[in-house]
């Protein structure tokens, strides 16, 4: 297969190791706003060719992977449109599916039911091709969000090549998928960067910081997260997020009067359905 | 050397293994309400004594370590106190310390020069002794609070026997420390487990967690931790933590205000600081 991919970072890079990995690749052109990032992934043998623009980075391709942050994907299906070959499938690895799929919709036309809307469940903090892995996405989930013009066939191809990754891929409305990552992903990435960014602007902050032990590390991993890929998303998903995070600071702010009154029994209540609820989780997760 | 374990959890279990591995301990007689987690340190050879009572552990100690929940440790070195042999030295592992000082303070009397407040920046989120592991402390650190009373020979000998767990030992500030400790341990121990609880609470929070991934399982990891436990910090440091909060609190307001607007501006600047921060932490913690 001919891959022309479009944002050549830790994501893309991955998937282009993954399927390089099985074998499933003839040829990958890269384009990106960023010279670096192309020349790191020519250097690791990901791609065989820069593109000097997304037309022609997609000319000969039998799937197109947009691996942009989303804020960027807009712009990206507008110039790929005119340029897309009569056959190729289109897919991304976007955060967010809602607002992907309007902007291929607005600007693929005829060729929309050949976009496969698709997040894998995977990622690092570190963002960059230096860092793409092929390995990243063996157990991990990839959701695809078809809607009703989507082509079968373009569907399962898609399907099958994330497949091929090692992963376990599900199908999902893109509104529920919005919602469900608005509470378990992007809320957690927003309050990560928040407290790194509190506590960092108080007077004696950097100092602080200089004593977070192993669960200041995890809690805070996140926050060493791409920004403009989080401000992207933040924003695309600005509706579900806000519900969200409307959601967690009214909690807080109960918080907030139980810390104050020394409430002890508030405290506890809510620390036990959250360990009990978390304890679960992993277990379910380990079980996986 | 003669120990005293009142409370026997995860830490203190740990400190008495790390002990043991460095050669210092004769024997250890244990305390504990819970009668599962004395049988647990006994069949893993923690413990060798089971004491009925916070006086009659304590009898023939050299060295009483206070390893409970900082909420029970008033109570504690209350019933400690009329029973402490003439040269035994005191000291503890609760997460906060002027609240610890000011019990200690006023049950010791005469013996409150021996004891020795401390707390080591380690831990893991499964809490009981069945999780004791006698190289946790290893290149961690452990905080002690001396005050003006504190005598230096007993002061000397427990950031000794600290040091031999193969923890850098510090001095602090009591009051600095629970600043320091609200704003990088405490408060984001409230938010995981407030993040959890959030979710947990809606119609369908549980589908939810089922999604989460590497992001969410790393942010959530403390949801895990004892909630006593927690309770106890919370309270204990309210007035600290509290101020923590209304800050974070007022920096969600205005990330909630971006969201709603789709401010792409505001976020990137507050997730950049962040990312900035955070990878700074991250490489000085891998320097050390």
């Amino acid at each position: 297969m001919r891959i022309a991919l479009i944002g050549v970072g830790m994501i893309g890079g991955s998937l282009v190791a993954a399927w390089r990995r099985a074998g499933l690749v003839k040829a990958v052109a890269g384009y990106d706003v960023d010279q670096q990032a192309l020349a790191a992934a020519t250097a690791r043998g990901l791609i065989d060719r820069v593109a000097p623009s997304v037309a022609q980075v997609v000319a000969d391709a039998d799937l197109v992977l947009v691996a942009t942050p989303v804020g960027a994907m807009r712009e990206v299906f507008a110039q790929l449109a005119p340029a897309l070959p009569p056959d190729a499938i289109v897919t991304d690895v976007g955060s967010t599916k809602a607002d992907v799929l309007g902007y291929a919709r607005e600007a693929l036309g005829a060729a929309f039911p050949r976009f496969v809307a698709a997040h894998p469940i995977a990622g690092k903090e570190l963002p960059g091709v230096q860092h793409a892995d092929g390995g990243l996405f063996a157990g991990k989930r990839v959701i695809v969000t078809p809607v009703a013009e989507t082509s079968t066939g373009a569907l399962v191809r898609v399907e099958g090549l994330f497949g091929r990754t090692g992963a376990a891929v599900e199908r999902m409305d893109a509104a529920e998928h919005d919602r469900i990552f608005a509470a378990v992903s992007h809320l957690p990435h927003l309050l990560a960067f928040a407290l790194v960014a509190a506590i960092g602007s108080e007077a004696d902050g950097e100092k602080k910081l200089g004593y977070g032990g192993a669960g200041f590390r995890d809690f805070t991993r996140i926050a060493a997260s791409s920004p403009v890929m989080w401000r992207d998303v933040c924003v695309a998903n600005r509706i579900a997020l806000g519900e969200e995070l409307r959601g967690y600071r009214a909690l807080l702010e109960r918080l907030q009067q139980a810390v104050d009154d020394g409430d002890a029994a508030t405290l506890q209540q809510t620390f036990e359905l959250a360990a009990r609820l978390r304890r679960q989780w992993a277990s379910a997760a380990d079980a996986q």
